[in-house]
């Protein structure tokens, strides 16, 4: 079958699903976890496969071990949370089908703004094949076709985990609407390529990966890309600090998952916080937490008087405030006041998650207003930037953009708007100077007739 | 200046902004306001300069009478009318810091999502100098820094609007910190290839002009593009249709103003409507109003039959279904039913606008369930998709797109939001399984602190 094809049977399939309720969605959700417990042995097998020929490569030095950890879907209780992923999915609220608007815009001319789902979703995404369920049943669940695109470390695992999910939705009672193509999976970067240029049928690209992936993506394609290419977080100490939770949040911010997307990688340190010990005890705090400071020569030089013991002290360039270091590594850097901090951030950030530790609510309220980013937070780590901590249910993934959805992106970001009117014969020349004219009351959720 | 220093003030403008209360922006616009009437004379002679320089253009042959006639802001009340929209536009409520979604995350952890500014607008139009200052004020009024570009048939008239806009900005009081930069303007081409480059500091463009214009931009960027390259707007005359309001709709969606992008394009016709008079009615009452139909076979036959003496009846080729005639021409098709009449639409539109006229409930939910448009309209003409017809007070164009905005958009379409999270030292190390779990309690708007 031709790409072309392909993206024409999941443009169909997402005119299928504009008309589900979220019963027959909720029943092929169930449907799809049930055929996966049954399939189970053919899936496994599937990743044995992939997991062998990995296993080849890292033999070769070409894969690495965290790679081939994160291929793994046998091991422990792995499955089982693929499983109970998808029972989550299900219970989450309909994101489609509410009413944000409705304006009575005469009295016979009824206008609704009723959310619906966006379309059709290309997602790429790099190793973890259970982003081939997690991300199917999220398509699913906000009524969206989705084609799906994974690593190639995955295929046998990904085309297994598509194969079982067709077969569910194919198995499902004729009074279900759900065509089997609303799930779809493409294996080679010309079909990548090919659907990249194919705006005419795909709605959304969601790429999930590294920062050359998303990069690539962002460089070639007119559709819309929902996603981030870099996580740069920062961490302000104020000088109103309080040094307690201070330490508490940079070493969070930079340990609790040194390759997370929200994970800090610029400190930024008031320089009144050098006439105390204040800087001093976080700093010394993040060393035992292994981590190494590329400090700017202001800081550099207060630390190496401080800690002279310490060698996880270097000097830092320029480019470390543009750099994910995505390790045990923080650029760190002496700033005037927050009006700096602010200036920095904005000029190098990646508009994700900023943070600044201040007792002061006058200069926090500066901070969370004038800084430019997805999460703007107060005597919080930024790591809490995540789906799941913001009460999500489940995440598509987190949003650098600065339209459509920011931040860490729920089935809320999967659907768009329609506006319906209902009419009686409402012509627009019958409006206007002299002649009839507009209502445009609010209409009550109790009147809604949509 | 460079082109990069402008964008940068552009962004550091915004910034500022991001802080600015409503009062403070509704006292910009009232600034602007006096100072336009003040400054009349000279915007009356600079548009006298580009209406001279216009006048050789159309004896030339090289400008159209409409174009012209667009250009000029002097005429009868075309000036006052710029006044008063700068008025309806500072009486709108303010778009932002409006709370969208608030959870307590932890007992001494909220999080709210708020609305904010998109950050600096490019918005490149043609003709119409008024746009400058239209556009300006939405910005404004939603928080956004604004660098403009005009058509060069206007370049007199939109710089003296830029520059009175500028020193009305700079003439506010010193406690309003919008800065002058807030609204910029350039002049070539080579600026706005420049500019489109420039995603580190445009957070999104809005072109308002010709097919040829959107698809240039929309092609040349990484930036997200707000609006429409084409309305292709279709009317579908169901077999459950009054005849009455068929061909009020037909007539009023084709002809109250062709140019417009929500004027019909398309009519379809189910197939039952040529066993009796109905079509011929709305055929006879479009010819009655100087339309030239263009028909598919059957169609044609039809209506040779039936309008023997017409002269308004050509045959139809394929490529008539795709464009937008913007004229008084209007494709015909004839259809088996409605779900062909939405596989149509959905094939041949531009996702803009399209009716169904039927007496039919259930077909009527059935075409705006199914049609992929912005807006879906029953018994209702194409043209009242327009945001002053929506009640919006302003409108900054219509979007077809899947993101973001769609349909015809107001303020909101200038927005996005910000997570910030309030806390008191919390850190994602804290919970898990074993260790603290997330309330996740909505907050009462009595209870907000943000």
């Amino acid at each position: 079958m031709s790409i072309e094809q392909l993206a024409r049977d999941a443009r169909l399939a997402s005119v299928s699903l504009q008309s589900v309720t979220n019963e027959q969605k909720n029943e092929a959700l169930l449907r799809i976890k049930q055929v996966l417990a049954e399939r189970k042995d053919d899936i496994f097998k599937a990743n044995e496969k992939d997991k062998q020929l990995a296993e080849e490569q890292v033999k070769l030095g070409k894969l690495s071990g965290s790679l081939f950890k994160r291929l793994d879907i046998c091991n422990g209780d792995k499955f089982d949370t693929i499983l109970s992923g998808v029972s989550d999915i299900t219970s989450l609220p309909d994101p489609t089908k509410k009413v944000t608007m409705a304006t009575k815009v005469d009295t016979d001319l009824s206008l609704y703004r009723i959310t619906v789902p966006v379309g059709v979703l290309l997602t790429i995404f790099e190793a973890r094949p259970e982003v081939v369920v997690n991300i199917s049943c999220l398509a699913l669940k906000s009524g969206n076709a989705v084609i799906l695109k994974g690593g190639k470390e995955a295929t046998f695992t990904n085309a297994m985990l598509a194969n079982v999910i067709q077969d569910a939705l194919a198995s499902l009672p004729e009074s279900n609407p759900i065509p089997k193509t609303a799930v779809q999976i493409v294996e080679t970067r010309e079909d990548i390529s090919a659907l990249l240029d194919l705006d005419r049928y795909v709605d959304m690209v969601v790429p999930r990966g590294s920062n050359s992936l998303v990069k690539y993506i962002q460089n070639n394609t007119r559709i819309p890309v929902l996603g981030h290419a870099d996580g740069i977080c920062s961490v302000y100490l104020d000088k109103d600090g309080d040094v307690s939770k201070a330490t508490r949040i940079a070493v969070d911010a930079k340990t609790n998952y040194p390759a997370a997307c929200n994970a800090a990688e610029t400190l930024l340190v008031h320089q009144d916080l050098l006439k105390s010990d204040f800087f001093t005890q976080v700093a010394q705090a993040l060393i035992d937490a292994q981590v190494t400071l590329k400090c700017d020569a202001a800081s550099l030089a207060h630390l190496q008087k401080q800690l002279p013991a310490s060698n996880k002290l270097e000097p830092s360039v320029e480019e470390d405030y543009h750099t994910e270091f995505l390790d045990h590594i923080i650029a760190v850097k002496v700033v005037a006041d927050v009006s700096e901090a602010v200036e920095h951030i904005n000029d190098h950030g990646s508009k994700h998650t900023d943070s600044i530790i201040t007792e002061n609510a006058a200069t926090a309220d500066y901070f969370m207003t004038r800084v430019d980013a997805a999460g703007c937070y107060w005597n919080t780590s930024t790591r809490f930037a995540d789906g799941f901590r913001y009460g999500f249910g489940a995440e598509v993934g987190v949003s650098t953009n600065k339209t459509h959805a920011r931040g860490p992106v729920g089935l809320e970001g999967l659907v768009i708007y329609k506006y319906r009117a209902y009419g009686n014969g409402n012509i627009a020349g019958d409006y206007g100077t002299g002649k009839k004219q507009f209502l445009h009351d609010p209409i009550a959720p109790s009147d809604y007739h949509v």
